[in-house]
């Protein structure tokens, strides 16, 4: 598994957003009219978003390619993100010789307990999730200020996969 | 509102596939590797999915368009549908001078409790759901037989959306 | 070759409709407002086109991959579909270990000339296909009644794609 | 007209790069096997061009919605751009109560004549273009180093979208 680590680790971290980048301007794209006048900018625009989720589910394929995999999809953040993944997963999985059979779960987290903050994460409406032991594990997060971000727990070791 | 309910009741029943119908041949389109062997036809394609999806994505649009509603998903059948269906009114939103702002939530039902079966439903992994209260509901759901469907709850009424 | 022939014999034919297939209701997709009034029902999906598309972009990779192709594209009717087909094509090329190189040219056929119809075809607007001696053609055409279809030229055989 | 013209010029300019943006890190995106060493970085991703398509289309049928278009389509470099275009067209046009019929044709241009270099541009292949005047043609055309960029030429004015 230390390779596939290595693999990753020479992957590219990710895209690189410069403090002093001001944006796309706003009639360049299309966006819901109830937004306007709370927007400045495009920041990122969805495409290269799909573009980059296009390229980690390759980047998943060719680590775990043939695997069994558990995605665990992180409510509320990530359910949009978690399907246009596992779409473009099944996308690569149905158009070549290599397949990754997936089970999705669902499961949400907060850091506050009976309205107390606290330091801890806490699984919220989990079932029992010992059945996760001993597999391959896909966590989709979304997590600010790094956009959209997701990592994949593995038997043995750890892969870090992060859109932006 | 009575108005909405008749001109839901105008539109057709879904599509409907009669029990003699065979199935389009496997070797017309793309499926996963691993799932040869267990398939013997395809009923509806993907794209017969996508395509009612945009449909259903502008009745719902022409029936609460500048409204704010409630799109609760029913897991974990109905994420990938609820993604296509939100990415798909997000859309028609963005497009036009209508807006439907939406915020997502995410419940699972269960029809047994303490390994007994029952015949209630039961919300799993609930949180307080009485903020729906007053609210425009779409319950977005997949269900068997009924390849997939959702129902619209409105305050005053009940417009049933169904994709086939 | 005659593998590769051989191959595509073995594939289905293409969508069969029946005659007394009826077709879709209309209220079940999306179709311009300009349309209303001309059409009585849909036979075959725009996502069904799409669906077939994928896999018949799989099929030629599968046959042709890593031979460079020349796309001809019979304009007018082929454009839409042949630009669906190499974006397929790209999609497949550019997410693999395998490629397929391809330039796109386009010609436009017509059976009469000056007025008179002929028995033969005519290629407009011709500049010389000589360059097309030796290569792999891919022919990318639409005719009716046969709804989509194209052809493969190889430089020793002949593969019949059809879509539908 | 000179409404839509001044509604035009309100509009942002286009995407701007600059020079001294050195571009997209390569690993961040998939893109064809056979391009590898002679690519150094993704200057605009793919779904950034379909992202500013969506909002042409949007912007061609604020303006045009209700009149018939003839699409002039320039070979071969705007073929794809063009099929993006008016599928983007056509989506909001079946999911909208305002509609643009559009019939498309295909010209060539060239530079040159009998291997002489010229000012003047040549149109290839043509057919009688007579039957433009009078309409309303959106001309679609990709050109360097101005990505892409295409004109609409309206009866009683002149109307340029830019996409980069």
């Amino acid at each position: 598994m230390a390779e596939v680590v290595a693999q990753a680790d020479r992957r590219s971290e990710g895209i690189v957003i410069n403090d002093d980048w001001p944006g796309y301007s706003l009639d360049l794209f299309s966006y819901p009219a109830h937004y306007s006048g709370d927007l400045d900018s495009v920041i990122i625009p969805h495409g290269v978003i799909m573009d980059r989720t296009e390229r980690l589910a390759r980047n998943i394929m060719d680590d775990l390619g043939d695997h069994d995999i558990v995605v665990l999809c992180v409510l509320k953040g990530g359910y949009q993100f978690c399907a246009d993944l596992v779409e473009r997963i099944k996308a690569l999985s149905r158009n070549s010789n290599r397949t990754i059979p997936m089970r999705v779960h669902f499961i949400r987290l907060r850091s506050y307990l009976n309205d107390q903050s606290t330091k801890d994460l806490h699984i919220l409406g989990a079932e029992d999730l010992s059945f996760l032991a001993g597999k391959n594990v896909l966590i989709v997060e979304v997590s600010q200020p790094c956009f959209c971000c997701f990592l994949s727990v593995l038997q043995n070791g750890l892969i870090v996969y992060t859109l932006s």
